[in-house]
């Protein structure tokens, strides 16, 4: 059995990584953190988690901390997450970092988007955490970054499109709709149940801090420099990420061949799926797993292609992709730990 | 007081039609129709509109119908309401149609999307019922074809850059979302609570049937035909629109300078709201009344233009602005009866 | 004009105030405070509020303040608005207080559910605003204590049968399920969207501090002192309290007799409407509204009787029921500026 | 390998059968039928049920259905049922019946509350499916009658008090609330997300079909004749029961002993968790879990004691709870394919 670290353990990817390790038949969780709750066990604080009895959160003193495990999970706010991570490292643990601080490979788009970089010697090493591209580079990675919830829609939906050099690089433009769980468990005006319930609205229009990230990793599937425009959205719902990306194409495609194209590009993506036209993805069908659903249509009127992605933002989004991270880092089945179905309805 | 008739007064458009009307001080609903319910009391359907304890539910016997009002407002179905219109229209009654049947110019285009029509000579003759651009003809009209809700959006988010010749207009994308009131009150899997809790979905990919409609009012705008791309999107809400617009800009321009065209614009425009560059519209503070609240931001980084809209899809996306259509109609200052808050939260 | 005051403008019962007050057509709002958002105007937080352009939000000081209007709403905390309230009477100004603050009569009764009581002079005097039972002391009162939501519900529910002494008083129990935006517009953990969104949960069993409230007001309507089981429940809904109260029947009565006995009871209020047997009362349709709807059924199988109440928590249990009051109080009639529709859907 | 039939596989409670059966170590599904929609496959009605790909929906045609399994879930409407379970029983089948049908003991009952009993020979064999209760019996039984979902609340919750007569059993109160997905899904206008999002109601007002049950397995327990008022209520959510239990208590208990007892009772059961006295139960704790969550509060200001109760409508108050019996009926330990953590949030 594999030790098992979490670090932030009581957030919502937190708490996601709980729900998923526990089944998993090759690790054990044998430490886990809390800044706000050290000293409580993680059962009597979530009653649904008595099978994790044991378990008592700890502050994070390091020194302590980093005997634990093996491989950490690190779930803290970026600029939190680099004070930490490179200690983690020097002590010859494996991390999969869930901020986004070790995404971006250039120091200066990290400054300019998040603030200064603390530990930029680390950016060369870290691995883009998205399985379906960059398994074998996150086999033998000692520092995964995991994507963030946005990019990992966008990535998955472009990728089979952009390395065929299919599309006018010039004229995406994403959509995404997220659910609120996104934005974390500290409560603020803007998550309160009644600020949010039965309203929808954009925000950090044209600004959003996963800009850079979608970019770099856009830029290079498709062999040049690509600008993207990014607008998100907040949907009242707790869990779900739905993205719509337009472009134009660069040559006439159909609805059917841009459908093959995606499905012959995911055919051995276990978690990937790639719906036929008729069917339209749902975040729904994907909540609560670690699937991605795909979803694709030629707008042959205007010579635009239109590429649906539904995915949970706490799992394929973030803590399930990164257990599928640890299975390669490990050696395991990629899938391990991670069959599941949604709770529908 | 003049009198107005309600056809179709039991689905939502209708509902929202009643909830206005009551109040408005130069007119009385004199008769209202529904082919489910006839002989009940509105006031037995539903217990808070008591103050209509006089009004039952008649059948759709148009000979007993027409004397009882001098204006009607048709809530049906579209390829319903053209058997009625006409009809109404014969015998000297003014009509604002809910429906899309008497929305585009030309017969042929609405065969493609919707099926033949039945009364093409009145196509002609039927003004566009979009206050903010046509409240000179909308005085004059005896037919008003309101508009839909998703058109109302992306009409009123484009029209000031396409008046102005602003827009790269081949590169439109209108991506919308909508409340489920959209669908109508007639229960469908589709608009079962469980099957659209907790879940976002794109519809209708590309082939929406308000597509036509959108582009023959923006390429009247802009002088030129545009053909948009354009995905709905339905999301777990009872009520509320909000539509983001992209589009590749033909000239510089900063995120201050559209806002200050777009404040401009729409400066005499009662229920047209520009929000500053800092305040991002949400569904929530339109909920109820006749605002559409507009957006906008220029993304320098790709020289694409952002504008986004929210309404209350059944109020300024159908009865509440049928109600201002009604006014002009009738003479009246176009904001009487329909001065509201939004119920926050 | 009476010039009116609200002491703590931007929560949820304030927010409510203002969208009342502006269609009102004898009083102009002159004056709003806000700890928080002192020096900003109303209509930069709520953009929805631009009728309100002239309205700067003032900080709280008493001496300033007192001067600008004729009578006071105070929406704060309680034991804070006992600090106020005293001051603004003093000055002869007329107040409502929306805190618990002044409708218990008891001093100690006061100090063992709340605290320490800094101002008790005034409970005597203080007229408990439930203007369906105390029309009268609430015209000639300065100052009046607005029920809670819950009182609100449960007296309404009761009052009829308690004053015929129809009821085995030691055998009622009140189950009452609130929407969110009664536990105000701080952001807490428990009103996080994610916390509460499909979730169900009863709260403060058998504690909650209404309970007083609920035994005092109900002892005096049946001359006997009388103590209740009363348990809160949250529900995800921004707005609403379905309140079922249940109690053994001193003598046999059908559900007819005890409709006819509840209709006859109300008979002469605008804003409680008895529905009939076969009509279940639903939040949605008091939504926004000043209205409680009322059901009652009696289960013969075992000698009970089943009364329902609903009403929006922050119009009838708060804010419009402020309103209402304000009239009462003021001369005008009880409805003045109140009669509105839900906004349903 | 044990064959599994699943008749009426397409509503909510046979996708959640069909969601942990997939798991199940030593079961198959071999067989599912719908009248809807026989002839297509569960994966393509259901993208997330790709793993079933073998699995097409065969019509109920009984001769075919019944040799291509050993046991049977019947997932029909009541009086449907009964039609089918004795055909299935008479050829040797094991069966777990999900409706109400051979529930009640007493064919006269039935036939008062749900129309004429065809099968009245079975009930008395059939053994009420709870297993806390009637592990034993489960386990050699032919014919399970699988509880409703208010049931299985009420009478978990109010077990350890009347086994002990500690309850004043004339007094019994059981206010429930319930998710939308009890109401099944089929689209009805009552299910119409608008006509359930934001709304509380109470529905079928002490003469729900349920009271029957209840008391049968109440008086059972008791050891006398108890009659109950039982009033269920309608809230916006998919998933999840909360159910409120008031009973004037026959002796003096604390909360903490009742705690206890209550503690006491359900050691040995893994899937009911009785919370302390500081915890109240949440129906998100438990949401598509076959988990109960009890919590308990003495009232001692009035001798009553109040019991909580939160189960998924759709798990422990129908399917995990039927795969539970399955496990029984089987031999396999009973927890086997029921492990799992609720999707929080």
């Amino acid at each position: 059995m594999v030790k098992i670290g979490i670090i932030g353990a009581t957030g919502y990817t937190g708490l996601e990584l709980l729900r998923f390790l526990f089944f998993h038949p090759n690790i054990e969780v044998s430490i886990v953190t809390s800044r706000q709750f050290a000293g409580k066990k993680i059962s009597e604080l979530f009653p649904f988690f008595e099978e994790y009895a044991d378990l008592t959160l700890q502050p994070l003193e390091l020194e302590k901390v980093v005997t634990q495990a093996d491989l950490f999970f690190t779930a803290l706010p970026h600029q939190v997450s680099m004070d930490i991570v490179p200690a983690l490292l020097e002590r010859e643990k494996k991390v999969i970092d869930l901020s986004a601080d070790f995404r971006l490979k250039d120091a200066d788009t990290y400054a300019a988007w998040y603030g200064p970089h603390k530990a930029p010697k680390w950016l060369e090493e870290a691995v883009y955490g998205l399985p379906e591209l960059y398994a074998e580079e996150i086999k033998k990675a000692r520092l995964v970054a995991n994507p963030g919830c946005y990019p990992t829609t966008a990535i998955l939906a472009l990728a089979p499109f952009l390395t065929e050099a299919l599309l006018d690089t010039h004229t995406i433009v994403i959509d995404a709709k997220s659910g609120v769980s996104g934005a974390g468990r500290g409560p603020k005006l803007a998550t309160h149940f009644c600020e949010t319930n039965e309203d929808m609205k954009a925000y950090k229009v044209g600004t959003h801090r996963h800009t850079p990230e979608i970019e770099q990793e856009l830029s290079k599937l498709a062999g040049e420099e690509i600008k993207i425009t990014f607008v998100p959205h907040l949907i009242p719902i707790s869990r779900g990420m739905f993205t719509t990306v337009y472009s134009h194409l660069k040559k006439t495609l159909t609805t059917e061949e841009a459908y093959q194209l995606m499905a012959s590009f995911y055919k051995e993506k276990t978690f990937v799926k790639v719906l036929p036209p008729s069917t339209i993805p749902q975040t729904i069908y994907v909540r609560g797993t670690n699937e991605c659903h795909l979803g694709v249509k030629v707008d042959e009127r205007t010579g635009r292609i239109i590429i649906m992605a539904a995915i949970d933002n706490l799992a394929k989004g973030a803590s399930t992709q990164a257990v599928q991270n640890m299975n390669l880092m490990l050696g395991f089945p990629e899938e391990t730990g991670l069959k599941t179905f949604p709770v529908f309805p």
